[in-house]
């Protein structure tokens, strides 16, 4: 059974103390340009850069105390790991992250900067699984998922449900899919609010184990995704899988050029940074224009946490 | 005498149909790293990437309906190339702009692509001067001076007036100063609507020619100009001078590191793309921030069309 429209409120109650409600952008130029309406919700000036902050806070925040006590442990190398830990400082909780030993630098120096522990592992997933268990074993801390997980994907909902209740007719909602937290979450959330509304996601040809999902209804992981798109390498989860198989119709593939070009159009025409996982729903609206002709889209730009000295282009 | 109220109440009237009111973004975290409240006024989300066009669009809309019909000319390589075209264009006008032969190949797309007629020239200051007069002499075209006009100069004062008109308890404002329209219409219109407000400028050190000219009392022309904020490579003029001298006691100089680390700081942590000139305003508080300790600053980031293939970084 799905979550409810009551638990999606109460969540929404829940994390909005702790999170941006993120301005949404248009763009006259990209509208020209794509024949679409597009509103932007803009996750890149979320706190930490990324809508993840939302999922990880809700998970927090839904925590007994005893669990607060001791804390929340998680393994990312990404934007999950830097919201955890933001999530936790701003609640006033211990976090612990496990990062593969090879992650960038200025990713873990983030972590640490929001006060969480690092503790380095291999970079297998497996590894990073073992050692995450470790630490929940040790400390006595609660494992948080970055994306199967319901509290979490219920946090990832939040930046739909301010969409919708700023535009009440948008035809399309389009978020890209990784791991299935923000597409589960969104999906909900429009369910919910605004049934009409169709979503759909964008996941790169190098990374397309959500769309042969969808297809064969079980979930086929993700195995050795080539994608620049380094937010969406992951796989979907038993606890997102059946609210997107049952909500979510359509998943549109795009190629590596497609997101590269999606990312400068929207740093050139807007002004704005996203990262490349971002760039890949609104690479998918261009390969696929003629279908959105003169609708109302709203896109999730996911996330701004970008390599500015190594910039594709 | 310096425009009075009235008039710039009329200019905002004048405009406002043809341009964005800008939104207004603060960074927790830029304000954690200077110990300053800053509230960046987005003109690179301006029309056109910068608030050139707002002066533009206000000389155009202030020429008779003879003036109209023959059109308007201009010089310039940067924002106000594209300002003048896509105003002209917006108020139905013809427009010419004079630009060197090797100004960069997307600028001259972009004011072609505005609908405008380029001509080129040799790069000469002398060359663009007499090249635009013999155009309005042929053609019966209104010369429209990019930053040395009444009319353009209460059009780029709109952008404070929008951002006083959001935040009364402003302490400062800070702009970049180039060929002065803009600090001259940001003090004209802090002056009025805001006078506890002090109005401030950063420039570069490599083309310091307003700090030297506010010093002298006097226009001191900027020769030889080497900077990486390209906006910023120009003279103060005898319609502008006045008025910042009048009005503006400080202007603070940077150096070119600073500039590019301003830049790079708007973009990693505000995930917006501002051009070099803009980050200029920013650099000067962070060089000087112990003077701005917990002020509420305005902080008008002028444009953000930059060339997203050459980043200094």
């Amino acid at each position: 059974m799905l979550p409810d429209k009551v638990e999606m409120l109460a969540t929404m109650k829940r994390v909005k103390p702790f999170i941006h409600n993120t301005p949404v952008l248009t763009s006259t130029s990209i509208d020209r340009i794509t024949g679409i309406r597009l509103f932007f919700k803009c996750e890149n000036f979320q706190r930490m850069g990324a809508f993840k902050m939302r999922g990880a806070t809700n998970a927090i925040l839904k925590l007994s105390d005893d669990q607060k006590a001791n804390g929340v442990v998680t393994h990312s190398s990404g934007n999950f790991a830097q919201a955890i830990a933001l999530a936790a400082r701003s609640t006033g909780i211990k976090a612990f992250v496990v990062m593969p030993s090879n992650a960038p630098k200025v990713k873990k120096a983030a972590v640490l900067g929001y006060g969480a522990e690092v503790i380095e592992c291999p970079s297998t997933i497996r590894d990073r699984e073992v050692t995450a268990a470790t630490i929940a074993e040790e400390k006595g801390a609660t494992f948080i998922h970055p994306s199967n997980d319901l509290d979490v994907i219920m946090g990832q909902g939040t930046a739909a449900m301010e969409l919708i209740e700023k535009y009440k007719d948008l035809d399309h909602i389009i978020v890209p899919v990784g791991g299935g937290g923000l597409l589960a979450g969104t999906a909900l959330a429009t369910h919910h609010f605004s049934p009409k509304t169709e979503v759909i996601a964008g996941e790169p040809f190098g990374a397309d184990d959500a769309w042969h999902s969808l297809k064969a209804g079980r979930i086929i992981p993700c195995v050795n995704p080539q994608t620049i798109a380094d937010g969406l390498r992951t796989s979907l989860g038993y606890q997102n899988f059946p609210i997107i198989k049952k909500l979510v119709k359509n998943i549109i593939r795009v190629e590596e050029q497609e997101i590269i070009e999606a990312m400068k159009l929207i740093l050139q025409r807007m002004k704005i940074v996203v990262e490349p996982s971002s760039a890949v729903a609104l690479a998918a609206l261009i390969r696929e224009s003629e279908n959105f002709k003169d609708k109302n889209v709203g896109v999730i730009l996911s996330g701004g946490n970008v390599d500015l000295e190594n910039l594709p282009f």
